[in-house]
């Protein structure tokens, strides 16, 4: 087992994060952002709980464009978790509330932060995000808040400051990326023909814990002869039979933050088809990582790894990129697809997940995880093996 | 371990979901209702993944008012998965995409089902509610569809229909709970005084997983002396000490299915005050299971509950209520608050969960699950012991 890093992150991390923010605020002429949802809270709080699971009681965070920290406008429940985290401002209210859920607080909070005759506040409204709270009580806010109040798009802002990790944030990735390297790498040493797909997942997260991760939040897979044609399924039940191809895609959480990566096992005498599908995203995820450093695009990421599979004959994909962003969300921004022209810069943890559809109804999809540095890509996960490996 | 219900629902169940939900809107004269969060589109559905732990696709289902069943306007990604449940007619579009994240397709659906000039759509607003797509997205939904379209509160109708749980629906949150009752009764083997809360949270989760639940998906704890302050932080590295009360709060799950209850352990010579506070609150869940029945109201459970702790010197509480209803989500409606006056209907999930400060930043909170039947109370979970359990 590597060493375990700290939990946490200093004050100065927490300070930082939102000294940026600050400084994006000024520059948009934004009074505050108005945070709803767990890992915007988690970012520029520390707020960590799985209690963000009860869909009961909203819970929000200001952060003032002028100001000493973010002010927590929170359910009396959370408070003591809240403290344990870099928030001194915590204002709190009995959640459920018969009326008024937070609503009055929360006006009362972002009007006194407020620093001009007309208030731009920044909130979510773009791709990958949501307003946690309900509409009548989101209504209800901009009736009180009145007319001189606009909300704001902040989703470039908050994705921004997000998507650019510190070593910090990048040590926990890898320590769990390579946790879980090293159960998938024993993988045959616990999972054979003849066992249900519910065991195998239940046998994977038990070794995925007792290699140290703190949760395995996400797994799905699926094991078909010579392939699969599904990712995102849980298991039915299903007993693993010999040329079945095997793929486990798992979220694994240490401290908050996710690994995200798959890996695909034959067994007995799997077809050429798939064992050639196999070399095919290996090596357009050998094109992934040579494409990956600062400069380029996720666009030129997609086109490195769709190029190489376009050329061995792919029938197409379905799941509508080839990577993504990582860390408190098993998925962030950026995409790698054709169309999203974010580059690349040091400090992004992101996965290259080439897939393809080599038969009809059969589909290869491969993931590693990695953080960019100046001179390029560094792998978070071990790498997999150029070959399908395949137990006999 | 208890015989394993089967995964999944029969057609029928699914069928008579759908009717009521016709039937509600035929009362309501909406023309359809959209629903875009993961609970309610599972119970309506199906659709079964852990998936939705990534923001990046919105994902919708439509209700028709008149209508064979369902409509499913999802991502491509999801086909297969879809195909799965229940739904017959799945409209897709390659997600995520440049410009138009399935916008358009919920547009041309809902016109499709539109029944008379004036369209009613529901949608939740209300408590415990949020709507899961990008804000900027909605609103161009709305204008799209035109001042004719209506957007009407639906949170009423869709809680009463997912309040009131089938019998294949309880046998699923009965499993769970007795399968984590036994890792509770069992707890004094793998947890001691000096072990570390990072290893006891991970010793537990292995339990359970090997006691037979799909996933831990909710832990939260807390251990100090003579009680504890805090029930929804995650473990910080904290040595459990002679004299401490842990207690562990916990949502395990199968096949989509929660449980959520707690249990309290003490270690050593723990104080009189806590040992007392233990014996409050399991008087005040006999309360509770004694006003658990048919025509009484949460807020009756409240007050059952509320009059044993207040009578025993309680300093308050902030948990904000007595416990909730359980199913596919960790917390659903209703509340026991005072305030809530939903009647009790046989056939609904519970928890019970009497809490108190019995001492300044001392908390004692007990937790069981039950069903309501003709009689009154069922146990889901098994009773926990009268007194606070010692290990000496």
């Amino acid at each position: 087992m590597s060493v375990m890093p700290q939990r946490g992150f200093s004050a100065a991390e927490y300070q930082a994060r939102f000294n940026n923010a600050q400084r994006s605020m000024s520059e948009q002429q934004l009074s505050a952002i108005l945070l709803t949802t767990e890992h915007d809270i988690h970012y520029f709080t520390g707020f960590h709980t799985q209690f963000w699971q009860s869909p009961t009681r909203p819970w929000f965070v200001v952060l003032p464009a002028s100001g000493n920290g973010p002010i927590a406008v929170i359910p009396e429940i959370g408070v003591n978790c809240m403290r344990s985290g870099w928030v001194e401002d915590i204002r709190h209210w009995s959640s459920p509330h018969a009326t008024d859920d937070g609503v009055s607080l929360l006006v009362d909070t972002l009007k006194e932060v407020a620093g001009s005759n007309i208030d731009r506040i920044g909130v979510n409204l773009g791709r990958e995000t949501h307003i946690r709270m309900p509409m009548a009580d989101l209504t209800q806010l901009k009736l009180r808040l009145g007319i001189t109040t606009e909300f704001v798009d902040a989703t470039a802002l908050i994705r921004q400051l997000r998507m650019i990790k510190s070593e910090a944030e990048i040590q926990k990735i890898r320590y769990v990326s390579q946790a879980v390297s090293r159960v998938f790498d024993n993988l045959f040493g616990f999972v054979d023909v003849g066992m249900r797909d519910t065991d195998i997942f239940r046998a994977f997260k038990i070794a995925c814990l007792q290699g140290g991760v703190d949760d395995v939040a996400y797994l799905v897979g699926a094991a078909d002869q010579g392939g699969y044609d599904d990712i995102i399924s849980p298991p039915s039940g299903a007993v693993l039979r010999e040329q079945d191809v095997l793929i486990l895609d798992t979220g694994c959480v240490f401290d908050g933050y996710y690994c995200d990566f798959d890996r695909n096992f034959g067994f007995g005498a799997v077809s050429d088809a798939a064992r050639n599908a196999y070399k095919v995203v290996w090596e357009a995820t050998e094109a992934g990582l040579q494409a990956a450093r600062p400069g380029n695009t996720c666009a030129d990421l997609f086109i490195a790894m769709d190029s190489v599979m376009s050329q061995a004959g792919a029938l197409g994909e379905s799941v509508g990129r080839f990577g993504h962003g990582l860390g408190l969300q098993l998925t962030e921004p950026p995409s790698h697809t054709a169309w999203d022209t974010t580059e690349l810069e040091v400090g992004m943890v992101l996965t290259l997940e080439p897939g393809m559809q080599f038969e009809p109804g059969k589909m290869m999809v491969h993931e590693e995880n990695i953080v960019i540095t100046e001179t390029g890509a560094e792998l978070l996960t071990t790498r997999a093996q150029p070959t399908l490996p395949v137990k006999d």
